[in-house]
């Protein structure tokens, strides 16, 4: 498997497209469309919170039925979500004008919101900014770029990856984009995310891989604990490789891995531009009884508030990670647990069977200083692991969310 | 049922005191003490988390034998909490220096401590502090709010509850204290907090009442969502009132109403007194089809950083708390929900059936800057309501916890 620039114009065959449509923001692009002329095989996650937007139950549908699709097109500012029956009709004229422009059906258009929820979207801004993503439509880097930028809300940069791999001389690549940086905390789901392949494989097993791959990618970073209204993840396989993938072959095993990939690399630029922090936090909760409880201990100490402000103020404060690890729901001996704590490959044990080492204090907050600070809880008492990712906790995120409607 | 002025000294019989020992503050009082001499029976709850302080395996096994008690020792500074071996024995030498100087046994002195996780208690301000607090002990009311002021942390006020009620023509006395200001998210316990009473009363009984008042007062606030590893609230009955309160009988039921008074007065008091906060905020879920969802719904939208960070900001940015409601893991019809706002008696309807009223945003910002705002989610599903209180999340939050070692 070979990372590769790009995103979701990388894969053969799709197109990306991005407007200023002036929804709600001024002088900047706020809607971005993907686009394959090959009909596409679509899988997807969806939102777990009871209150959904328009757009979440308009694409469930569409993946229930298993339907290929051609598109998807999403905007930023105005999140479509707690809009009642008219936000319904809004969002069937978003996909329809789309369709109109592409020549294809309003079903066969999936579609995205991400902005302030409560707010209604007007139809003029959606009917012109079809119209300009449709004359923009490219297969370039370039085109997929500004897409990813086209869908960013209080991001401070915009997300992609791509992978490809080859199978009997054929190259099979998978690109893709998300936006992400507050109401971050993804169950089954996530915020803004599509990921194009051009690999050819059956709906249900695309589905299967997806879920697979959310488990332990989007499903486990957190900036904020507050699971979004919108929370989508869409990967569309058009098939134009050649390649078909098909469960018990190597084409399987690194498609699998490419699509956990992806999605793992999306999740974690999502938790490093994590709303307002200065540097990604890592979480690994090592010899845990069971996956599902290294699961719940390290996503415990990844929301923990004062976990977070510890890590923004570089302070060891290694009670408050036990503290975390202990009302996560699980029973463990706190007094076989080692803490570690390791940035640009330097290591310092904190804590050594629930108690303090003699570490140097200085060289703690050294390594907390880093831009990217890894936890190890080492529990000793089986073999399941788990990692969880987020960020710290600063003035910046008060003040971003303090703001008069972020 | 009268609100009276006074804390733990207000109930017959009780003596409080505080000290500078010296244990980790510099140039304040850090050692507080409540004694009866007649002796008293006790009930207490105690942190759920995994990882427990020594006072709290200390106290919970006292409680649990049932034997009668004479005093309750705190200290603030260190929490004695991930210690090990070692901090057991210094917890048990506090008790022992405690009853030495007051001529009771160890096992009849009750323990608890607040502060940083992880550092172990020098021996020789704990006996300098139990012979400071043997002389200084007192039945006045200000002895009672020295004792609760030498607690605090990073607590901004002293936080005391008192009432009383007649029970053919006697007078029977509920006093309690409480600490707590950050780390807090009590489940099944919360901070520090003693109550005292003048009331006879059985233990078991006494242990039924305590845990019925816990469930409405301190398990519905929240600060941060961190449950902490040092939670617990304590009651001691001396009877010296000659009231006995038995199941069944007014007095029963004025007892009840007594105990819960006090313990909702003193939680709201530390969720107001939040780390950093500048306002104390309360969620009231009505209508709703069970009382385990409207506690859930009403926690989850009171510990939502983003609802939080709204109420500090005082944007009416009302899609948050629907938001929060969705994400509690209880099913509702959002399409049916009402939001309301409320402060100093004034109310505004934001939303009626899940969409906007046209309500004003200068009145919804007037409102949410009131020192106290309560938020109405009217469920219209059922007969079940539920109330939790919490604050907002501020600059001085992160700076409070960002600083080292807070």
């Amino acid at each position: 498997m070979n990372k590769i620039q790009g995103g979701v114009t990388a894969a053969k065959g799709f197109q990306a497209a991005s407007a200023a449509a002036g929804i709600k923001y001024k002088g900047r692009t706020d809607m971005a469309l993907v686009y394959t002329e090959t009909p596409a095989v679509c899988a997807g996650t969806f939102t777990t919170n009871v209150v959904k937007a328009a757009p979440v139950y308009w694409d469930r549908d569409i993946v229930t039925k298993k339907n290929p699709v051609h598109a998807v097109v999403l905007n930023s500012g105005i999140a479509n979500a707690c809009t009642g029956l008219e936000g319904k009709e809004i969002n069937y004229f978003m996909a329809s004008e789309i369709a109109g422009q592409l020549g294809v059906k309003p079903e066969e258009v999936l579609t995205a919101s991400t902005g302030v929820i409560g707010m209604q979207m007007a139809k003029e801004p959606l009917a012109k900014g079809a119209a300009l993503l449709k004359e923009a439509l490219s297969d370039t880097t370039e085109a997929g770029t500004k897409a990813a930028e086209a869908i960013m809300t209080t991001d401070t940069v915009s997300k992609e990856s791509a992978v490809s791999f080859e199978v009997d001389g054929k190259v099979v690549t998978l690109g893709g984009m998300s936006k992400g940086s507050g109401m971050i905390h993804p169950n089954m789901a996530t915020m803004l995310s599509v990921t194009t392949t051009d690999a050819a494989i059956d709906c249900d097993l695309l589905q299967k891989l997806v879920k697979d791959a959310v488990a332990d990618s989007f499903n486990m970073i957190s900036v904020d604990r507050d699971t979004s209204t919108n929370d989508t993840y869409l990967v569309l396989a058009n098939g134009e490789s050649g390649v078909e993938i098909k469960e018990g072959t190597k084409a399987y095993e690194d498609f699998r891995e490419a699509l956990r990939y992806v999605a793992t690399d999306l999740a974690k630029q999502m938790a490093a531009d994590g709303e307002g922090c200065t540097r990604l936090l890592e979480v690994t909760v090592l010899h845990c009884c069971s996956k599902e409880n290294a699961n719940m201990l390290s996503k415990s100490v990844i929301t923990s508030n004062l976990v977070k402000t510890m890590v923004f103020g570089k302070d060891a404060n290694w009670g408050r990670i036990l503290c975390a690890l202990g009302y996560a729901g699980v029973e463990f001996d706190p007094e076989r647990v080692d803490l570690t704590i390791e940035a640009e490959g330097e290591e310092l044990i904190l804590v050594k069977d629930g108690v303090p080492t003699g570490y140097s204090e200085e060289k703690a907050t050294e390594l907390l200083g880093k831009d990217k600070v890894t936890v190890l809880c080492d529990m000793k008492e089986g073999e399941a692991s788990a990692t969880a990712w987020g960020c710290d906790l600063t003035y910046d995120y008060v003040k971003i969310n303090g703001d008069y409607r972020s």
